[in-house]
């Protein structure tokens, strides 16, 4: 039983541990005990590893006998494996996740506590014996297919289902963006995707985007080329009706998508990856009635809980259906050896990865 | 019978011209003849003379001998003096002023013709023998009040009344800014007014801003600094709530009231004196989130006329009722003479004036 753990002076992932503990035989009556099934590795997980958040998540006890550590990993589905006798609602092979990303999830085992009259800390994605949903569905859940529905559906309530309206957005190859345009094309709403020019493999990449179902991609120069949004943009949305701009950079890049809008429209910034400010016209958002937003899933979780679950409940009826499909992720499998090298694998590829436990 | 009119090439206030016009003895079924009681001279008039928003108003026809000419002025109140005999609803003595600013103002009578299935061109807001309204008040309605009301009502619409909730503006010495302050002070709801500092009679503008119901009045270098914000701006709203940032001026200014808003809160912009870019940081609008709007008088009533309808009616209930008062502004009185050297005057003057016709 392995995880991959840190201490409070960690600063890189090269000071990353594994650590090995013993999975109890049986539980309390307020526990469940978990086997990991699939967990992603994120560019936010590095981030959580490096104290850049400014606090490490709490510490946690891997067992009854080790010292507590923080374990590494924000997301992951697992099959319950052992039903404490209080806790009602889970069977042993149900699929979960966890409902907070404080507990670490590059593990093989998870014990969970139920708190009394607390949150419930798991939220269950497929029962016993279920069909219809992948682990890599489940793994990758929590984060940005919620973020990207959420985006889709909460800024404009009306969407036109006569194909005439349109989304833009930055960042049109991140796991969001891909996810926002399966959504948005569910809607029949047309998706300009806007990506960073010049990578070796760009027209393979153009290729997998229209395949999820976007209508345009365009790289970042022409995006912020006057010429181009005047004549060859124009001729794109052909009179369409630009209603949503979805920003996850800033600067220049959020100027472009700005002076995209139609008239009553409006953007969302949900990352600023740039860290430049976000900046446009004074005139032009008042003559044209344009609304800019701040979309925040973790805010927005904490002010009103049942929005997320209702949107996990969504989403997943999407993907037991078929109709979602993941964005494609390098995919790693572990079965015994060492937890952490493999990690460490997926990490130093610099790509994103899910680690499969089988 | 005098207006103060300007032909297709005029470009300065000094092309304007005095045209004589005879007014008709008896009006037709369908016209009503009015008196000007007294009308404004605004800066957006002059831009309106000069041409400044690319095309002039329409010509109109003074009398059936003159030729057709652009009138100058967009706002005034007048007395209806004689009514066609297929209008219902108007009467010798009541008080109206012009839905549309098209028909220009500065002279001495109108004859205004009501189109049949069409819009009424006028708007009563005093009836023949009530009281409660003075001419100045009917004069200087169109236009600022409606948008200052629309400002406090439109983008939030459950102020508390407990007294910690703020509004932050820029511009705060305008007669916009003049009105919006008395319309939150009406709902317990502070004002913060920042106004161009370095003026020669500044404690007295700051005296007469807290006199209408302002907070607090700071200029702009204060908002503007970091350090002021930090420590005496923090200690002026106490912990308060500002959930509304009202912007006319774009660029620094804009900033500024954009950071001191509280989470949840929104920026309005309603002009851009500055023409700078709006520019504030990605993450401090995603983690606050903090939404900014645009708006505009003319486009908002374009595209539901009632609402300008019902605006203009709140303000006239306050009007009558004594709770609203005209921002201070120069007064003179034209009886005869020449009506195009007192307009004259006050244009030159550059200050912001009311021509009473007595």
């Amino acid at each position: 039983m392995s995880a991959v753990t840190y201490g409070d002076h960690t600063k890189d992932v090269d000071d990353l541990e594994l650590t090995k503990f013993a999975v109890p035989r049986d539980v309390e009556s307020n526990q469940v005990l978990l086997k990991t099934l699939a967990t992603p590795v994120n560019p936010s997980d590095l981030l959580l590893i490096r104290g850049v958040y400014g606090a490490f998540p709490p510490k946690v006890k891997l067992s009854e006998t080790d010292p507590v550590v923080h374990v590494a990993g924000n997301e992951g589905v697992f099959e319950v494996s052992k039903v404490g006798t209080s806790i009602e609602g889970y069977s042993e092979g149900d699929w979960v996740i966890l409902t907070s990303g404080r507990l670490g999830t590059w593990r093989t085992h998870v014990l969970v506590d139920f708190p009394s009259g607390g949150p419930e800390p798991l939220f269950k994605v497929k029962n016993a014996g279920e069909g219809g949903l992948k682990d890599i569905e489940g793994a990758t859940l929590s984060v940005n297919p919620p973020t990207a529905y959420q985006l889709v559906h909460n800024y404009v309530k009306d969407w036109n289902s006569d194909g005439r309206d349109w989304i833009v957005q930055n960042a049109g190859g991140s796991h969001v963006g891909q996810f926002l345009t399966q959504f948005a094309r569910m809607l029949n709403v047309n998706v300009l995707s806007v990506i960073r020019g010049g990578k070796p493999n760009h027209d393979e990449i153009v290729t997998e985007l229209k395949s999820l179902g976007a209508t345009a991609v365009i790289t970042e120069d022409q995006a912020q080329s006057e010429e181009f949004r005047n004549h060859e943009l124009r001729s794109i949305f052909n009179g369409g009706n630009v209603r949503l701009a979805i920003n996850c950079l800033g600067g220049a890049s959020a100027t472009a998508l700005f002076l995209m809008l139609s008239p009553d429209g409006a953007m969302v910034t949900y990352g600023a990856l740039t860290n430049d400010p976000i900046t446009y016209p004074s005139r032009w958002q008042q003559y044209n009635n344009l609304t800019t937003h701040g979309y925040f899933l973790t805010g927005n979780t904490k002010k009103n809980p049942q929005s997320k679950i209702d949107t996990l409940n969504a989403v997943l009826k999407l993907y037991k259906s078929g109709k979602l499909q993941v964005p494609p992720a390098t995919l790693l499998e572990f079965k015994d050896g060492n937890l952490l090298e493999l990690y460490l694998q997926v990490i130093k590829s610099g790509k994103k990865g899910i680690v499969k436990y089988i």
